[in-house]
């Protein structure tokens, strides 16, 4: 029996084994993942993202404490920590969920940290959550820390983002988020009850209507929105809706498991969830290649080569672009 | 003339537009850049990093008037912006600078967006800090926003290494700082006038003591650290100090300025600092040469190949890593 077969037949611990062994980039955790890929496709993958502070990871706990008591699905979450190449962070998330979320056979929770590159994150986390998706999780969280290319590029591996927001985060962050919310499928003020959370409401409408000017973009009124904004009927068009909530105490939450739910029924009957299967794969496979191309490069490449060209920048003999001329120029293809 | 040439010579106009030439990558840019290199090495790099609300903008700003008003020196500044691969942030940031700056013709200050790929953007982020370190400039302050692997990226890309931290920033900051803090050669408490100035400075201390276990952590008294931190002149290591700043009124700046000056010092009578160019110079060339990958594989694959391989991965008949080795083998080399 291989290890694939193991997962697909649901033992737990071969999925924990084959999760390390695909984080290491192994022979047979590339050999698992082939064997795997036919049984993907299944899961809905949802990105949650945002500035640190505010509230992202409790917000996905509460969102699959949500998931198991309502509706019983199976809840993955992958939380990625991109700023802590070196220790620390993501173990500490892994701790801080189990007391929540401990004893449930049908919710996992991996912590990954970058291990030196962010394209090496990438590839690792597109196939733990490969992993996931092939072992019957129907509902994939995948979290990202910080705000920056990173939560870019995990975007580009989901099918709806979230983008988490909190009153009072401090004056530069109105620049973040002309970018940010351009990947926005969803976007939700947490910590809500705090102060400011009007302003902070009121700047995130405002960058959205620069981003969707064609767009009216509206909010269902009261405390809590309890209906997310539907995309308008004769547009077919999705706007992002804006959301509130309180992660510690759970409020909130209901409502976007709603949006969520109305994003992924928006997405196939639009046709854009093959659309985004399709960009989703190739951004998957786009992180691959680079991965092995730099790979093969420096397996090609003789003992000391590399020493001799930075000797010689170092000199100031040959400048950056005349070493890289040289390097791959005095190779095969 | 040469458009490096006229940099060297002084002109303004001609710097401007190499610079417009590196981000772009032409290749115009790239023999500018060549051409260039054997001028540059006489700058000291300094990278300021930490999370969004910190104010590292302004402590740039700061730190730039500063060394105009004491010594003169010619300052540049590179803000990179990782997190607005779309629009917007960089620009704003030119704009909010240029009320302070302006006018003086030995400060110039370039804002950089990411186009796409975080590769692109540690290409172009080299270049440019290259094109400063031949034009003359003394101090060449390169900021980035967010707290990803993009600064850890640009860590290996300076010389000294300012982390900003700021009181009151949420509650999962915390589990960044690890990582973040082994960049770290000073430790800026931006904002030092707001509550909560104790908890942060405590946090950072005791983290830093973790960092560096071997060595006893001290940080000068009153209420702004007058005096760097030295290195313990046995050890001969530096342990980054802790200092506490105002942007907004300049508090802290001269003191800043000050372990700045004491940490080129301490590279240049160690041999660190050589090390450090080392590695710099190592780390462009990384960047460069994955760059250089990717293009030239895109270069060698048919129009259609690369369709025709996602199609079949969509169909689920090809996994990714299959896609990987049908693509790379199918090529010379």
């Amino acid at each position: 029996m291989t290890l694939a077969s193991s997962v697909l037949a649901g033992d737990r611990y071969s999925f924990a084994r084959l999760l390390t062994q695909v984080e290491n980039d192994s022979a047979e955790g590339r050999a698992a993942l082939t064997e795997l890929f036919p049984h993907t496709g299944g899961a809905h993958l949802i990105g949650v993202t945002g500035a640190p502070g505010t509230g992202k990871s409790s917000l996905v706990n509460q969102l699959a404490l949500h998931y198991r008591r309502s509706d019983g699905r199976r809840v993955g979450i992958v939380a990625v920590d991109p700023s802590s190449p070196f220790s620390g962070g993501a173990v500490l998330g892994d701790r801080v969920r189990m007391r929540d979320l401990s004893g449930d056979p049908d919710v996992f929770i991996r912590s990954m940290a970058s291990r030196g590159s962010l394209g090496g994150l990438a590839r690792a986390t597109a196939g733990v959550v490969q992993v996931f998706d092939a072992a019957g999780f129907d509902l994939i969280l995948i979290e990202t820390v910080g705000a920056g290319q990173a939560e870019v590029d995990i975007a580009r591996l989901v099918h709806t983002t979230l983008v988490v927001e909190a009153p009072g985060l401090g004056d530069d962050i109105q620049a973040i988020k002309a970018g940010i919310l351009e990947i926005a499928d969803i976007l939700v003020i947490n910590k809500a009850d705090r102060p400011g959370v009007e302003n902070t409401e009121r700047a995130l409408k405002s960058t959205l209507e620069l981003a969707h000017p064609a767009q009216h973009i509206f909010r269902h009124h009261g405390q809590y929105a309890s209906v997310a904004l539907a995309p308008a009927p004769d547009t077919a068009v999705w706007i992002p809706p804006i959301l509130r909530s309180i992660s510690t105490d759970g409020t909130g939450i209901p409502e976007l498991a709603a949006a969520i739910a109305r994003h992924a029924e928006y997405l196939r009957s639009s046709g854009d969830w093959s659309a985004r299967e399709r960009s989703r794969l190739e951004a998957e496979l786009d992180v691959l290649i680079r991965e092995a191309l730099v790979k093969r490069f420096q397996e090609d490449l003789a003992p000391d080569e590399f020493e001799k060209v930075i000797d010689r920048m170092v000199d100031r003999e040959l400048s950056p672009w005349e070493a890289v001329n040289s390097l791959l120029n005095g190779k095969a293809g």
